[in-house]
């Protein structure tokens, strides 16, 4: 059964493991003619490499993009893309334990049933957050295409553990803003206080996690598919491609549940010529399809579940109950560094539903 | 671009539109020689029924289920299961206006431009929750498969409006009270009160939503596959194909997001020969695949678009702002519902995947 | 695992079997707007009947095609078309015993094994020519689509048995003629040795086979798709769906093998302004693209496998030789009946690619 | 629009370009646990590469497989395999001109079209023969598979030019001498004799085609599926996406226009407790599915249409008519290299349906 590949127009099929050669990713549907340079690739990848904060792993991969295929003079051929980072910072030895047993959180036990225990199981294989380096290269991609659409992917980190951002901040904010600081959140003094929380974990040997919230601006109405391929539909799918993602929702969300539909429903007005909706409950999608209004989602990732801290599992050769204490190289939270991640499933699924109406 | 089509292995195709002739579903892709016949499919259909209630629409379809082809003496033959239901209840005059007048809430406008003004609009058409009708005919099948391996599919609203379940009910209560109140909730006196919030919804004009608790028992370990047709992330796109569904989360969901990796983390640990956690945080799904624990998610509905009250919207026409006042036969609440359907998506998805995973 | 679809844009989903209720076909992915009524449908289900003539089979099916969804106003709206033609003229009397002794030449005896004998064997079930039906309904919608665009799709018999048309006729004889006479030949006085042929095999209790040609006129140049989804593969895939077929060449051919390169080679030329080959040995495909010539096939169709001599078969219970004789109602050569099914393989075939390439 | 994949288990994906940095190929489930070494697949990759014999190209790429992911401790993992083999023997200068003035017989002219002239022309560019190097990456590891099934998929040269061999090899001479004489013919005479046609053509600045014959033993009855995904038509499809192949033919194929169907039914019998059939017209498939015999299927190709010799085109900027001669290292036949493409995507194939049958 492969499961490898996403997309139905805009594909993105990825390749490689934690501690293998290589992280590779091989887009097939991409437009020829789109100029796109290793800068493009780059800026993005770049923007998921831990900060430069004493709260993040010490793992420090360069992850210099290198293009396979696909590009010709600098413009894409039409013929599949593939790219890819090597990796390089690989320290496999911790791992060799965690073969028997475990780790609470993480996919090692469903993998190794999965697998018939021929999984590769250092630094989680291909169940590692690293694999969302080539998620990253696909949606540099995706969004150089949206560029030339006007449409605009952001994400920011608006709650880590219990510290919420309470005031929504403007587009002009999140995206000035996001960047500057190392937790990825457009408000600096929010930032502060979320730095001090992962801190605080990373010191008990513990982690923590939070809330990504998204937005696709300037997606013209009536993109997406009715039924079973609706826009949602497929982000939430996207989304949830991305690891320790627990929840996804758009717009009002949960909290749609205790409105009136009197509350929720976003009425229709004129605006400089345009039909617009004066509030945006919905998230930008009705019946699995673009309003026109910004396409709005939070996503929650768990806490990370590498902690040093000891913790109960079970020996699957002797079918005894242990215990394990997980050493390596881990960020007591990847929220921030899901950021580029969750900008980039949105951005690839928009463009695969863009590539289907037509757009592109 | 095709859209009516959902899983890789047991594929469901739905046709029919809310006031056209019927709603049918093709299933491609079930095992032969189940035993199958028109009264399992119905008794599912019955669950989506409204129940006796004076909160539910007086539009009452008989929804008797026809098989047109697939089965052969009593069995699944292997080849395409064609079953549909007619429509007969059908007063499309109410309809009229929308065409120009798109209803706050609904798919109404983005259908418009999506299929070019060519779309079925009367009584929402292709968006109406109607179409769910051919989610629990699939969903059926998909049960009647999943019994013979002793997996259940339940489902149960635990919030509609403000009134939320405090009590997290057992399994025992849930298969034996859900359908015995009209609100499909597992403790009988929150649904009473439940009820009384809708009638006082309806009275208003308005609508309210809520959340459904879903559960997948016994599911075996390493089910799912990883990276991007994950057990979750396909979950989680079948239950957003669901109309009015606006939020999904697995197991402590965005709740996880304020917990510490050693509060949210799972132990293991033996118990009878198994290996099973202390806790179920991940809503057993731990990096796309099956944990053995049951899959838990909640899912929220948005109240009903369909409301009374006056509202704000344009018209399409003349592009000037313009009221709409919406009859009709409509439900103040569908989450109740919804829980079938929701039991039926959970059922279609863990099928596609236990076929891919040699199960079936 | 599911098989009963065909197609990536316009996709073709088909249930049914030769002695069920129905034979029908839904269709996923036709734009909205097209004007579709069931004459258009009816006249290619038309050709599909067996002609006046002495030679064809007793069962004549009325096949009155019925819209069960997709189609409002007289036009398409977007959503899935489901149509279907009941079965009414059914004796399964004579299929019971090939329940237990799979005739040869048929899909009797791998379908069991295939569906661990829960098949319906009835008529063949599954694997009856009858199933082509549902191809030309598809079809005829295809054919609509591509009216609109000046794409024309011809298929004619050239050879049944060891007649062989020798002369190539013109668009404009097969145009006119072929549905002027039984064998669907576009000249006259070969059909008549053809019919003789085949009145002599059936009189001897026989059967005879024979080829189609098929050609798609005014497709323009750069439709299809490099590597896999190659519009030759895929033409060459859609047709080895017809019961029967056994060998699809394109321009040259078989015949190719035996030219040289400096022959084979379709020389360029500008003509009117446009870029045309003075040679169509491609047959209208390199490297998978269309070059702006006529499509040109050849489909080699079996000799009918029903033939009432007694043959020599087993006993899958006993696991013994034994002898057959088939009685029931059959064709003694099919090819005639199979034109409109070729021309309708072909024309959804060449849609799907002009959806693709955003032609349609 | 996406068609670098094939499959819909074992899923092919293919990247590169005949000039660019490397030709790889992605595998996506491959089942775990499937010793795989280097060496498995070099071997194929040997067969591809032209003998040594003055008819072939002076172009030898070395072609050493690289493992890029999905093996770990010389077992596949279950992740996707991603192989490649570099470019190095690369000269592109004499394509500069092939960009304006398409080459008959290739796909210049119909990719600049679809590319919109952002294709990498150099060498055909995704159109080269040079591309085959990935299918035979993927069949390498799909024959694996095979072996431990004991299912062996062979291939030979049976006509090149007006040569043919007339005795049908047997299995045994397939095995011992298709590699051991440069036409890749079974019989060592006619092989010298196919030898001499192509030495003739390549003196002339010609080229020469010719039809390769596969079979693949051992298949167990009823793997394929019935309608759309027939193992016929699947193997068509994959036959037709090898360069310059212009028909396939199962079994009897053309032949059987001009038999009777007493003749061409395949009657069954008893032999050594298996159901077999006395001939094998179907080549081995009835219905779309396996019957048990050898499959059967012989592949036409037309000749490289890269000749020395003048030829008459059109210069596309200008639209005027034009000479070109084609310089370049080239085949005067490729047919013999030809085979273990053939054999690899009949083993794509067969592996694809072989895993959706559960065998593997």
């Amino acid at each position: 059964m492969s499961s490898n590949s996403l997309g139905r127009n805009f594909v993105v099929t990825c390749f490689g493991e934690s501690h293998g050669r290589c992280v590779g990713v091989v887009i097939d549907g991409c437009p020829p003619g789109l100029e796109l340079s290793d800068v493009d690739v780059q800026r993005e990848l770049d923007k998921r490499r831990p900060a430069a904060s004493s709260i993040f792993t010490p793992r420090r991969e360069e992850d210099r993009i290198e293009f396979f295929s696909g590009v010709f003079k600098g413009r894409t051929t039409g013929a599949p893309l593939c790219m890819l980072v090597w990796n390089r910072e690989v320290d496999s030895r911790p791992y060799e334990k965690i073969r028997w047993m475990p780790r609470p959180g993480h996919a090692d036990y469903p993998a190794r049933i999965h697998y018939k225990g021929f999984n590769d199981y250092r630094g989680g294989g291909r169940f590692s957050g690293r694999l969302t380096a080539a998620y990253v290269m696909a949606g540099a991609v995706a969004k150089r295409l949206l560029e030339g659409l006007g449409i605009d992917v952001l994400a920011h980190v608006v709650q880590i553990s219990h510290i919420e951002m309470v005031e929504v901040p403007s587009v002009e904010e999140i995206r000035t803003l996001v960047y500057s600081n190392p937790m990825r959140c457009a408000d600096g003094d929010v930032a502060r206080l979320m730095e001090n929380v992962v801190q605080d974990a990373r010191d008990a040997g513990d982690s923590v996690g939070g809330v990504v919230e998204g937005r696709v601006l300037n997606v013209p109405p009536g993109v997406g598919q009715p039924i079973f391929d609706s826009l949602d539909a497929d982000l939430a799918k996207a989304l949830f491609t991305i690891p320790a993602v627990k929840g996804v929702e758009f717009g009002a969300g949960f909290k749609a549940a205790s409105l009136t539909g009197s509350q929720n429903n976003d009425a229709y007005t004129m605006k400089d010529g345009q039909v617009v909706t004066l509030t945006n409950n919905s998230g930008g999608v009705l019946g699995g399809l673009s309003t026109g209004m910004p396409i709005t989602f939070r996503v929650v990732f768990k806490p990370t579940p590498s902690i040093s801290k000891p913790q109960q599992t079970v020996d699957v050769r002797a079918l005894v109950d242990t215990d394990i204490e997980v050493k390596g190289r881990h960020d007591a939270c990847i929220v921030p560094r899901a950021v580029p991640v969750v900008e980039s499933m949105a951005a690839i699924t928009v463009v695969d539903h863009l590539l289907a109406a037509g757009f592109l």
